[in-house]
């Protein structure tokens, strides 16, 4: 096992990262088959995979998440903490902060289009971490 | 690998438990860095990570899922078994039975606010099982 | 650690499959205690445990996504590639792309009516490969 960790900028509101570009030069170095565990910090901000293209990333996910868990609609935890970003917890939460993904010989074994992504959900930048594992 | 399983009652519809918590003791005797694995059994039931606090324990979470996924609409699954949760089932999908966590010499590396949760969706009161699996 | 992989044609839009099924002779010789990853190639499917039953597989779940995430409304993926799978794209990474269950002596621990089900999102038919690895 070995435990590493990326810190990563995020811009806040729906900012999703590549994160699979980031991993390259740690995988490099692996030999044989194993999993990478990654998990983000943090109650606001998510891990998930997906396509990373302008029209998903830009305007799709954000736009089906304002829909259905919108930044403006009442929140208790807003109420409570006299904050905003009570939609960014419940977002987070549905998502989740984790995902495992199988290598080989230091390549990712995801699909031609499929990156490992981070989505921002808080309403301010910050600055995450993500505690990456891996397991042979 | 070790494995351990936690029991857990819950209330029913959209009771929301730290597991956080009930796992302290039997982390706190691990050196060194690890994973540890929660898997719920069940499929009405689900895990993920969110801060624990009231407004959005006892009210956004619910909210929102009662919304988007309402106790209240037809579901193909009630009629066929003449029950009431095929809500519980959709939601338990959609947000997955899993999560896994890293830790070191004992302790979570969770965000400070960042909770192990156990969300109960079926209509009543169930008792839980918890799978742990550590990996170090 | 032991790797393998399954692969599987689906029909295209809302086809749900039990892979269960698929694993019981690849997990029949595993003794003691040990965890299987699932991660599906792709980023317009993916994986969850549910009941595998008919009225949840045929109707509730594609129902549900259908209307939080409609296949006929406007996205931005679908006006750059000019294809029709938006849709698509947001509901894998919503539900994620793999999973880990416990298992036990040669058995998934998972409930009784828990099946571990592949989501094909796609508009056509694909041949899905699910990369599974052992870890013991």
């Amino acid at each position: 096992m070995k435990r590493f960790t990326i810190e990563l900028p995020t811009e806040g509101a729906n900012d999703i990262l590549n994160v699979s570009a980031e991993l390259k030069n740690s995988l490099g170095e692996l030999t044989g088959e194993g999993l990478l565990h990654l998990f983000v910090v943090g109650s606001t901000v998510a891990l998930t995979t997906m396509e990373y293209e302008s029209g998903l990333v830009r305007h799709d996910m954000s736009d089906v998440l304002q829909r259905l868990i919108p930044d403006d609609a009442h929140y208790a935890h807003e109420a409570t903490w006299n904050d905003d970003n009570g939609h960014s917890h419940v977002r987070a939460a549905l998502i989740g902060p984790e995902v495992t993904v199988p290598f080989s010989n230091g390549r990712l074994l995801t699909g031609e289009y499929q990156q490992i992504v981070l989505m921002e959900f808080d309403t301010r930048p910050r600055r995450r971490t993500i505690i990456c594992t891996v397991i042979i």
